[in-house]
């Protein structure tokens, strides 16, 4: 059950665009037990893309496309597809449909140049895009003497693309597969890095273990990623089962969640879970520094987040911590905004301005400016309100601005997720 | 003068490594006038290796192949170029001296599994290797019915690739090229479709053109690339010019920014610029509900934001709106939360609270749920108030919470720089 992946984008063999949509659909792919044989790009040439698909298909019983399908001259792969089946392309009524209404809903005429996008190859199958304009395209090509593919197309844009892949792509590929069952378990931990948590790991991460433990570090994040392969489900699910605990063993709170699970989350589930948060709803505030606002918009990620989260003030200039949260000005020249007093009166400031039992604060220099010898870039002071009881700790993160602001933000999650777990922070 | 660049690895076509060698060789090929025709990615399988050496040789004046040359059973990319060339590997005596050293110098035996990295196909130049134990190989290798092609096989550990691509690879291509330099520019609007922007410029994209103007979309921004293709680096950088110029006259403020210029940075030098905001330094307030954050995150995005930006509320709950802002809670009641008179409002509180001539207020429906018939999922009323004026426009966005949330921030900025800018909003 070989599968090839063909990217198409002018952007990507010039180089100006790495390609992530290749090595994620093919993760999704070996999670199914599909072996990816090949990944191919070629520009926007239409002879280049006929090619490719005529060669791909040759080799492969599934053919994932992605890109080229945009409304623009230079999106080509509709017509590469038509013209490798001989097939003339046909307007998707269902689509045309779907499109028109969408510039209707915007107040906005139809550009006549989107018609292109509800054009398919006679006899192909659409898919629907919730995300953009784009149809996918999902056909069986016959290719002389090979066995014929199946072939998917789907828009290059990553957000689009996964969607549709999940929904209508991998699906198909599973159920055609029909081999060995392969299940997948991700568990996810935030502040040890990636080798401390493969130590404590251990032997569970061997190679040739079945289920295989693998990590992978994403924005901060170390996951653990739990294959299962085995004949039949119930085999695989209780083999993933026995897994997951023995890493639950060393690891225990460190992980916070599983699979599509996120740290704001969990943070927010406890919150709607804790006796304190219960008598005052919403219960959280947050007061900000150096983060501007990332703290709140990952808590507000969250739908529903309304039950918990209440308000946050970004207090950028040394000013706005004084007039908005009671911050002594005294305080800051004596201490520096970025210090412990100034994270503890912060926390403090914006539990009482906001009458609720739970604040958070974030001090930091986020850099690349702003660092000095005593107070480098990347030392964040976290500062925590909790039932009238202020804390506060200091961080060195490391890493270029986005980093240090991302890292502190979930720091702060995580110190209050510790909190509500009544459990002390094992780092 | 084409070229094709293979990447061979497990790995990759596992998805457990993305594949950014391909996307920086091919950048360096692009600047010296060598199109890249195709990248391919096959495993560590020697029929599969073979094919595409095959395959790619046809096809391409240059070959440049990654990795599969370390010393373990998996490499075989040395392997399977000698089958192509129906040649033997052979022992390079200057590299099996090199490789010797390199391990006594460490104090320690070679282990024998590290002799096949001096091994190269008969007649194959060695290329030095001065961050690693693989050597690279040189080779024109004849392909039946083809030119043949001149084969550089260089190790996939990105450092070692990029020290003995710029020396050994690169200049070769250069010189037998002896072609064209390729000049690229890349700019960014915001605030109309992909379809509406290729409208608007016309023959501009036809595809033949050169320089070529190609469009792509990435979290809302739609993004012309500019890409001159001529024998001269003067040439080429005047007709850049001329088409930047010419993309420009139909777009105009559409054209927010160039290659790695974001939209809070433009917004950032606009402030820095404006008579009124150098008055009242930092100059800048907002006042968040659906977005949560967002844009307070995206305005301190940038280093030096302190400057212009001075504080942030985040009022989540109505009652904030009230409290933090002063919205009468008889408006929220009357006309509902995301109303523009609310959106009035915020933006004249949050200038009013912070003390500042500007102030940007969002509030809307993020989804996936609180959306009614009268204002579904996606309406956003912005608000700005300036030098005591206050306007609000609502708008109807698309997509999911982390969509409408980003567009929504997005789009606040477009307003104040449109009004920075003394312009009118062309959408």
């Amino acid at each position: 059950m070989k599968c090839t992946i063909l990217s198409i984008g002018d952007e990507l063999v010039l180089g100006q665009t790495v390609d992530t949509n290749s090595a994620w659909m093919s993760e999704q792919l070996a999670a199914v037990g599909c072996a990816v044989r090949a990944h191919m790009t070629v520009p926007d040439d239409q002879a280049e893309i006929e090619a490719a698909i005529r060669e791909a298909a040759a080799k492969s019983r599934f053919l994932i496309v992605s890109g080229g399908i945009g409304p623009t001259e230079d999106d080509l792969t509709r017509q590469a597809l038509a013209a490798v089946m001989h097939a003339p392309l046909e307007e998707n009524t269902v689509w045309m449909n779907q499109l028109e209404s969408f510039f209707k809903a915007r107040g906005r005429e139809m550009p006549p140049i989107n018609r292109i996008q509800a054009m398919i190859p006679r006899g192909a199958r659409m898919i629907f895009n919730t995300a953009g304009t784009a149809a996918g395209i999902d056909v069986d090509i016959a290719v002389e003497g090979a066995v014929g593919a199946r072939v998917f197309v789907v828009p290059g844009v990553p957000k689009e693309m996964k969607i549709m892949f999940a929904r209508d792509v991998l699906p198909v590929v599973r159920e055609i597969g029909g081999g060995a069952v392969i299940l997948s378990r991700t568990l996810h931990t935030f502040g040890l890095g990636e080798s401390s948590i493969a130590e404590m790991l251990g032997p569970l991460m061997k190679r040739d273990r079945n289920p295989s433990v693998g990590t992978t570090v994403a924005n901060g994040i170390v996951s653990l990623r739990v294959n299962a392969r085995h004949p039949s489900k119930d085999a695989a699910a209780a083999a993933m089962e026995q897994t997951v605990a023995e890493c639950r063993t060393p690891l225990g709170d460190l992980i916070f969640g599983a699979d599509d699970q996120s740290l704001p989350q969990i943070v927010g589930q406890l919150l709607e879970a804790d006796p304190l948060a219960r008598q005052h709803r919403p219960s959280l505030a947050t007061a900000e520094s150096c983060t501007g606002g990332l703290l709140g918009k990952m808590l507000t990620d969250i739908a529903g987040s309304s039950n918990y989260y209440r308000e946050g003030f970004i207090t950028y200039a040394n000013e706005s911590k004084t007039e908005l949260l009671g911050v002594p000005s005294e305080m800051i020249a004596a201490h520096g905004a970025v210090s412990e007093p100034v994270a503890l009166a912060m926390a403090a400031g914006a539990a009482k301005r906001a009458n609720t039992p739970y604040a958070l604060s974030i001090t930091g220099i986020a850099g690349p400016g702003g660092g000095m010898p005593e107070k480098p870039v990347g030392t964040v002071w976290i500062g925590l309100a909790a039932g009238g009881k202020t804390s506060a700790r200091m961080f060195h993160l490391a890493g270029d601005r986005e980093m240090i602001r991302d890292r502190a933000a979930k720091m702060a999650l995580t110190i209050l997720r510790y909190h509500l777990l009544g459990k002390p922070m094992p780092f």
